[in-house]
């Protein structure tokens, strides 16, 4: 029985405390000025520190992220970071500067192309790209951060923190730093007496400085429904009459996309002539997007959890507590990870993407980017970890149950991919490769970037039809199904159109006039809100878009 | 556009503050006194309310729900319980008395036996039987609590909570029902004038009640290696080098029976004389199990984080701060959504069960019980939400590529039901038929209640070998394989035994020697520690095991 009586097990305690010891020489105790915040990190950081800066799809940590771009990189170099979102340029100046050097990740939107050309100069050296839960699940295993950068509303002299409706992924960042000895730096909009609200307790927070200007935050759920299309209606109507209604789905979660928009739109007009009301999308994990007001007006939509929240929403939900959730304070109480929570063990999920290929695999990797996926694979996939039932669930795992008599029988989540056959620029959505295999080979990942796998998928909507793959009993069918619902496209033209027809027959592909769906029926006119100042008026004015969606 | 004048949209705000007008005559601010919380609970409740009872698999408020047992079942009936864990007489009394009527749940240990005849009596009418996340997910969907009964160490005047270290499911519990305007009720052991840290913060909490004696609290993580068979230990061994070094295991779940407590305490002998510290085990998802001590001593796990903690390792763990997620005031900050989601997007699960059937699937249910799975199906299933890759995963995925050229490569996550031929009273644990069918038919359910499905499985261990299911092609070979290491069973000895020998000669089953194993050498000296005493000894006299833990 050995033991080493010079083993240290508090070398973490001592490490923080030497460096919390080093900063105090820029500041008194937890409140630190905005002008010494690079001299603070200067003090705090070490070479090779793994850090977490927060970036989660909508707020950002802007003020802290900039400060560290300006260290000295030759006392602050090859950090670790662990980041929800890439998305504004100093996120990746500081691997331009060698301040940091590698890089796990989620999602990197606007700032995937340059990504891709530091990874091809060796200046970004990525771990892995993550969904969100998968990558806070790694703060509590093996990427545990030594700081982490969070950002909130406000702050009082103790450091408790209120986020306001942003409360995003601040607690699960904080909570994996803050009990591993690790030290918490948090930037606030305002100093206040006291705040509405505690999001964070203070004893979690090691310093507090009042950023410059408010933090960042991007308005990304906000979709103008001017500019829904009538195929984007035709595919609604499918989607609610031929997928909604008919496995009476409660509880989903919605893309983000204008697809997903115009099913929200369809619900108070199309689907309550369908008599829908109460039957289906009562219950959502979703942002607090603009286009379901009038849904929730309607009484469609009962309950929602979000993530996070959307710019000039925060006094239409604060009015609406019964369906959203909010704190005493009257705002918004998000949380990604309860919300990814939810999403993940309900009913459905429905999402755009770029490219399905003939196995249904799906991805919005392109040649030239290195983006992510954020948490579409987690609310895309089966969850083999539900235990309990629902109709939608218990149907969908009948359609695709296999022949074997010795099989176990069990429930399917619905995952659903709404895509028009031809995207941007006329770029086919259909292809017979996926381009995330180049970015494979060029990147020299283990595996192709998948956002969500074939296996997962339950169907396909197209404006030709829904292929139903639960029913498809080998490669083969899926295959033709796919193709059956992928138009022109090389990969459409392709089908067997035999299988198609018999794939028809027995419902594993539906067209419009199948679920009795006019395609001519499917106009503007049954859109609840064909403007933002539509969805002003439904909301009776407490909805307050941003500047940008204001055309009046 | 018609919208409704009339639409209340704050029903459970209005509700919750008449409420709490009932209860002023009860109370004064938010101490209770412990004698009058039945009143309070009748003051607060209502008939139909989802009230969700803290019942971890540890930490229970069992004051509260002793006290709910005593209100009037004319004023405060039919409710709905939500709760983890039914493990104590009063969380069925009140299905008795009428005063709670629906139950979802995810986990009923001891209780298994009188639920079931509660069912019988239709006194209890069950929802569903979840794991933990999908348990805590519903809160923030469809099953959010009117009011939570929590418990905790203590709390301020204020009432902010401090939980100690057994923070388990309470920030979860307490999130869904404060910010969608519930009532959050606690009890705590004392009453102090500064907690030594916040949990749970003030404004997020109702009531708070010092109970007259400390919150029941379970020690299930507590194995005595007095009791490891020699069985056992050939099993770990064939585990360590057949499974965890073959495919470089580094992140990990332990299930918490003597199986995977042989492992714990091969770690620093036979896994160190092989060479692999360092190499495996170093990250792990798990409770701070009394038997990882030594393997924690020795320099073979890192890093741990827990759901829960452990009565008698809270001196041991403060002194171990860069093993486990501690606070600033020295204890533990378990957390079981955290903890749930780490192990979920991790390596390897490895646990035992009750049977196993032809096709893999396992339960713990048998016929007279109505159990639950706590947070195995969790840990034990492919995580399809996961992208990042390890060599472990990648391995294993490799395994299981089917021939298909259209496949899409993806990794798999290990699951390892490690099991003796012959449980209990010698019942055998292969069976034709799980018990699970039966139970399924008695209690109406739509499916048979299985802990892990045969499909997600991809090793079974026991005293005869290991069966590698990645390395089958097809349902015959499965079944064939299994069949290969059910010793005795008559499962086992209705194997195909040409088939078995082929399935061996390519590695899809391996017994001992294929491994190098010899089953001479699983003697109890290869244990790390033989006693609960040396166990104390390891620790250098931190660890304190309960008294019925010790026999000196």
């Amino acid at each position: 029985m050995k033991r080493d009586a010079q083993v240290q097990w508090d070398a973490l305690a001592q490490s923080k405390a030497t460096r919390l010891a080093r900063a105090t020489h820029v500041t008194q105790g937890k409140l630190v000025d905005a002008q010494k915040m690079t001299s603070l990190l200067e003090a705090v950081l070490e070479p090779g520190d793994r850090v977490c800066i927060e970036g989660n799809n909508q707020k950002h940590a802007d003020f802290l992220s900039a400060a560290l771009a300006k260290v000295n990189p030759q006392a602050v170099h090859d950090l670790h970071i662990v980041q929800s979102n890439i998305a504004l340029p100093q996120h990746l100046d500081i691997f331009e500067k060698g301040i940091a050097r590698k890089l796990d990740f989620s999602y990197s939107g606007p700032q995937g192309v340059r990504m891709a050309q530091l990874i091809d100069a060796d200046k970004v050296k990525v771990g892995a790209i993550h969904t969100y839960l998968e990558l806070y699940g790694r703060y509590f295993c093996d990427l545990t951060p030594r700081v982490c950068f969070i950002a909130a509303q406000s702050a009082d002299r103790d450091g408790n923190l209120y986020t306001g409706p942003n409360t995003e992924d601040t607690p699960a960042v904080v909570e994996a730093t803050a009990f591993k000895n690790g030290i918490v730096i948090a930037q606030v909009n305002e100093l206040v007496e006291r705040v509405p609200r505690v999001d964070v307790p203070a004893d979690w927070v090691n310093f507090v400085v009042r950023a410059p200007k408010p933090h960042y935050i991007e308005p990304i759920f906000t979709r103008d429904p001017a500019a829904i299309t009538e195929i984007q209606i035709l595919m609604a109507m499918m989607v609610i009459k031929g997928i909604y209604a008919e496995y009476g789905v409660t509880r989903l979660n919605h893309g983000i996309g204008f697809d997903t928009a115009a099913i929200e739109l369809l619900l108070p007009t199309y689907a309550e002539n369908l008599g829908l009301r109460g039957k289906i999308c009562t219950h959502m994990s979703v942002n607090p997007c603009p286009t379901l007001i009038p849904a929730i007006e309607s009484g469609f939509v009962q309950s929602i959890h979000s993530a996070g929240s959307e710019l000039g929403m925060e006094a239409y939900v604060a009015a609406r507590p019964d369906i959203f959730f909010t704190g005493p304070d009257g705002s918004l109480r998000s949380n990604r990870v309860f919300c990814q929570l939810a999403g993940h063990y309900s009913d459905l999920f429905i999402g755009s993407t770029l490219q399905v290929d003939m196995q249904g695999n799906s991805s919005t990797a392109t040649k030239s980017r290195m983006t992510g996926f954020g948490g579409a694979p987690n609310f895309g996939c089966d969850s083999r970890a539900r235990r309990h039932t629902s109709d939608a669930w218990l149907k969908a795992g009948r359609e695709a149950s296999s022949s074997s008599a010795h099989a176990m029988p069990r429930g399917r989540k619905l995952v659903v991919q709404m895509v028009e056959t031809f995207g941007e620029k006329m770029q086919p959505t259909f292809v017979e490769r996926l381009d995330a295999w180049d970015l494979m080979h060029k990147f020299d990942l283990a595996l192709p970037p998948v956002m969500v796998y074939g296996d997962d998928v339950t169907h396909i909507v197209t404006e030709e039809g829904i292929a139903n793959l639960l029913l498809c009993r080998d490669e083969a069918e899926r295959e033709q199904a796919i193709r059956g619902v992928s138009g022109f496209t090389a990969a459409g033209l392709a089908r067997d159109e035999r299988m198609v027809e018999t794939l028809r027959a027995r419902g594993a592909i539906r067209r419009p006039e199948d679920m009795g769906i006019n395609p001519l029926h499917a106009t503007r006119d049954l859109l609840a809100a064909r403007s933002i100042k539509d969805l002003v008026r439904w909301s009776g004015g407490l909805y307050d878009p941003p500047k940008r969606f204001r055309n009046w």
